[in-house]
Order: structure tokens, then sequence, then C-alpha cells
């Protein structure tokens, strides 16, 4: 059942020893959804505990030093952030069908919850649970604001993303006038900062990057021998799909990656106009209208002209 | 003279024929300043002219597409984002001892102009100025409000660095709830695009970069052998010292370019806490808190070693 701020003010008042579940591969938004609303129910003097099918990143720490929480029988269990149960990973089989309350952001949110507060338009799950604070008069602390801050800013790429509402901006605002936290130190940690060998192997496949099509399309083909000539594993190309979208002139950007002989994972992205889950469809893929995937056959060569071809007709 | 919003209100709808001046080697906020400001005294019904000593770059086309405007004897000599004269370039000889009005967010202001609106905590001039055309009602239409969120949204680093004012987010906001325009295409010409050429120089630089003082220093030396072999300028180098700090634990990044056989450039920044300007001070040099520079001599590993030790002494 959706339901709106009223009943889920209600909800949250009358709630006790609540487990907050975040996704697995945790994020900024679901980290700050989780310990932002543990500060809310503390405010409240509810108990809670934040759980993780994955270990928290190291660099989050500034959100979860307030400690996981305690260890007792959850009496209430909360989902932030979560569209699906699968996505909670191992805490699926014991939650996945007990959720009592899902605050979420995403469209697709299966209904899975027995009360579900969903803002489809809300660019994070963070600015549902601010403006679900200030609707209830709670106090929000200063590492409550940093926790949703940051859930803002990941979702929205720093405010840079089309799904970047009003609200967020004005959100950012409030919090800048009403908090000294260094925002700055948290935008670098979220934005910036990379390890070494990130950089380096960032550095390394760029040198790779082709422009078709006059530039309209940028692919980027790494072969099985080009990993084992740099020394990288097919999963250290994970989130390299974005890069093939940087360059100047690119309307589509394609990440091919070698899985086995001559099977290559294509990657497909859309910098603003062109529908690459069509295209995708074409080739026996699917996904999002700008981030999709397939898989195609051959050598790279072949692989390559035939995914040309497909962006040319769609261009 | 220091004038505020009712003074410059009333410059501005009395003055005729002006030439707005923007900063030579452009960028998004004097661009924006200055077509936003044309855009608002076309309200006012008072023609203007936009100039620069330098060409436009293209990727800023959709906010120069309005025209720099008609060929007049100027009666009004406007500049806008201008801290000093000396940074007209060309036009310093024209009209550098003859500014009537300056906007500017500088602290470090020369005070030149005839009259100066200063506003030294503001994000970037754009802010300054959708605040004076609120100020005086004056209409901010699609393509004025495109140009101002583009100077505001450049000179915060799409709303990331510690200069982005809660003010900077309340504009944004109110732009977005205003206008149909498409933000996110902006900020990916703005903050994510780049030539083929440029991201294929960041790879072949991104393997130079070094790790030293257990991370807490970067540094990316550049000889003037290695530029020959790699094939680049020490000119298409500027712009690089800010990827000195990209790495997690950097504190300090020290960008070395070999000038002369045996003279090396340093560009230093600091990630947050370190003072770099105190350090170049005492190697001879200077600048900002967070960004500074000096020269140092010596073959590349003396040097490199001599800048260690400083930056070790002031960690």
């Amino acid at each position: 059942m959706f339901i709106g701020f009223s009943e889920a003010e209600t909800f949250l008042r009358n709630c006790r020893d609540a487990v907050i579940i975040t996704h697995m591969s945790p994020d900024g938004d679901c980290i700050g959804s989780g310990f932002g609303l543990k500060d809310i129910l503390s405010e409240l003097g509810v108990r809670s505990r934040v759980v993780c099918s994955d270990p928290f990143p190291k660099r989050y720490d500034f959100m979860t030093n307030t400690g996981v929480g305690e260890d007792f029988e959850p009496q209430t269990i909360i989902a932030v952030d979560i569209a699906d149960p699968k996505l909670m990973g191992k805490y699926e089989e014991i939650y996945g069908g007990k959720v009592q309350l899902c605050i979420d952001h995403h469209i697709s949110n299966k209904n899975y919850a027995e009360k579900t507060l969903l803002r489809g338009e809300a660019t994070a799950a963070c600015e549902i649970i601010y403006d679900l604070a200030k609707f209830m008069g709670v106090k929000i602390t200063r590492h409550c604001a940093m926790c949703l801050y940051t859930g803002i800013a990941t979702d929205s790429g720093c405010f840079k993303y089309d799904c970047t509402t009003p609200r967020a901006h004005e959100i950012a605002a409030e919090m800048k006038r009403c908090y000294d936290i260094n925002f700055a130190k948290i935008n670098r940690y979220m934005f910036e900062v990379k390890s070494l060998g990130r950089m380096k192997l960032e550095g390394k496949v760029s040198e790779l990057m082709e422009a078709h099509l006059d530039g309209k399309l940028a692919i980027l083909a790494v072969t099985q021998d080009m990993m084992k000539e740099l020394g990288i594993a097919m999963e250290e190309l994970e989130g390299f799909a974005p890069m093939t979208i940087q360059l100047e002139d690119t309307e589509v950007g394609i990440l091919l990656r070698e899985r086995e002989p001559g099977v290559y994972k294509c990657s497909f992205r859309s910098a603003d106009q062109v529908n690459v889950s069509a295209i995708c469809q074409e080739l026996g893929g699917g996904g999002h209208v700008k981030a999709a995937g397939c898989t195609v056959e051959g050598d790279i060569d072949e692989v390559k002209n035939k995914l040309i071809e497909a962006v040319r007709k769609a261009l």
C-alpha cells in the first residue's frame, strides 16, 4: 500500500526496535538514508540497527561512524532505497517478505512492503527522508544532515544530472545555512578521489578510446589479449562505460569487453537523445533509454562494424 | 567606489550604448555574466556589445548565440568578473581606465572602476547579476537564465566546491522551477566532455603519477625528455594540477614541469587542510592557501627530494 507523509509519521512515532535494511553494493543514498533515518528514530526515542548484505566501504566512515546500532530482536522492519527485495542480498531471505515500511524513490518499486512511501520524482531516498523529518518536526542533527546531503549529492551526481530536483537544491541551501559541515570535503570524497591503481587504469584505458561516425560514436574495446597485456581483469572494467560518453561530440558510447574468446559484452550509454535500449533490443539485448547492453559474437573488427552499423541507423 | 544594488540599478536604468568587457581566457562565469547582462540591458531597452580579448570557445555557443551585439560608439563601459584591468588583455589599453561599472565577486578586486558592485561572498559574478535583476524586477529570459546558471555552475564546480553559497543553490532551484532548460546538458558540456586528444593526454599523464609520504603527497613530474617522448607541449599540461589531488589519501599535490633544462615550474594544490602558499613561500614562490607555485632548480631527483622534504615538514 502506498502511503503519504502523515501515515509514515504515525508509523515511525509508534514503532520500536527497528531494523533498517539498505541495499547490497551500498552507495551514498542508501547509506545516507539508513544512518540518517537511524538518527531520526533516535530523536524519537526508538532504537534501530542498520543492516547491509555487503560491508560499508571505508570512504563512507563519516556516516557509519555512529555505529550500526545495538543487537536486539527486531520488532519493526524498514527498507530504504530498495525497489526490489532481491537487492537485499542475504537479507532477502530473512526480511524480504516482512518489510513493514519502505521509503523509496524508484518508480520501478515492486510494492513489496506493507506500507510504501514512494516519491518517484525525488532525486534520492534521502530527499524524501529529509522532507519527512521536516514534516514531522523532528530535529535533524548535524550528523543526520551530513548523511542526507550525501545521499542527495550521490544520486544527483553532485547536482549535475537530469534527476536533480529544485527541492534537492533547496535542501542543500537550507543545510548550508543551518549546519557547519565541510560539504566540499564530502563532495571531494564522493566525486573526485580515486586510488592510484584506478587512476593508472583509467589512463591505460583512455588510450584505447576510438571515435567513429564523425565522433558521434565512441568505442572502447578491450580484448582478452589486451587485458592480459595491461594486466587487468574484466571486472576491473566495471564502471568504465560512462567514460565512453565523455568525448565532446559523442552521442553514443560503447564499452566492449571480450568475455570469452570471440564473445563481446557490449555496454551502451547515450549522452542525451539517442535511445540505446532500442539499439540493444535490435541486437538481442535491452536496458534503459540511456544505459543498455547486449552480447555480440565475432572477431573484434566484425563486432565493431556490426555495432557501428547499428548505431549509424539509429542516429 | 563600492556601491550597492540600488545604485547599480540607477546606473543600468540610465546608461546607453554599453560595452560589456569580459576577461581574457574567458570562462563560463564571465561569458555568462556578459551575455546575461546583455539580455537584461536589452529588457531595459539599452543596446550593448560583449567584448573579449580572446575568441569565445565553441562549447559556449549556447550563450554567445544571441550575438555579441551591434557595432556602435560606446557611451558606457561595464566590466564583469574582472578583478584587475590587466585581465582585459588587449582591451586594457582602450577601456582599462574608463570602466564606469564593474560587477565582480573577487575580494582581490583592484577597485579600478568608477563604481564597483562587489560581493566577495558570491559564488560567481552571475550570482550577483541574477540577484540584481531580481532586485530591479527585470524579466530574466530563458536565455539569460541559461547564461547565469552556467556561470554559477562553472565557478562552484557544479556545486562541489567550498565557495558554493546557499544562494547559489537557491537560484538553481528557482531556475529549475521557472524555466524549461536542459540543465543536465549544460553540466555535461561544462564538466564532463573533453576532446579525444585531451582524454588520451590525461591517460598518458596519469601513468606518471607518483605517491609519496604514505600517499599524502602526489607528484606528477614531466621532464622535457618526457614531453618530447609523449609528443606534448608544456602549455598542454596547463590545467593538470588539480589532477594531483585526486588520489584518495593525498593532502598535497604537485605538478612539476621542466620549463628549461634543470628548471622546474612547480604547481601546488592542497586537498583540504595544508597551506601550500606557506610551503611555496619557503621555496621562493607564493600564491593562495589551496593553490600556489614556485620554481625549483636541479636535476629531477634533487628537485623531487627538495619538494618531498618541504611537504614533509608542513604536514
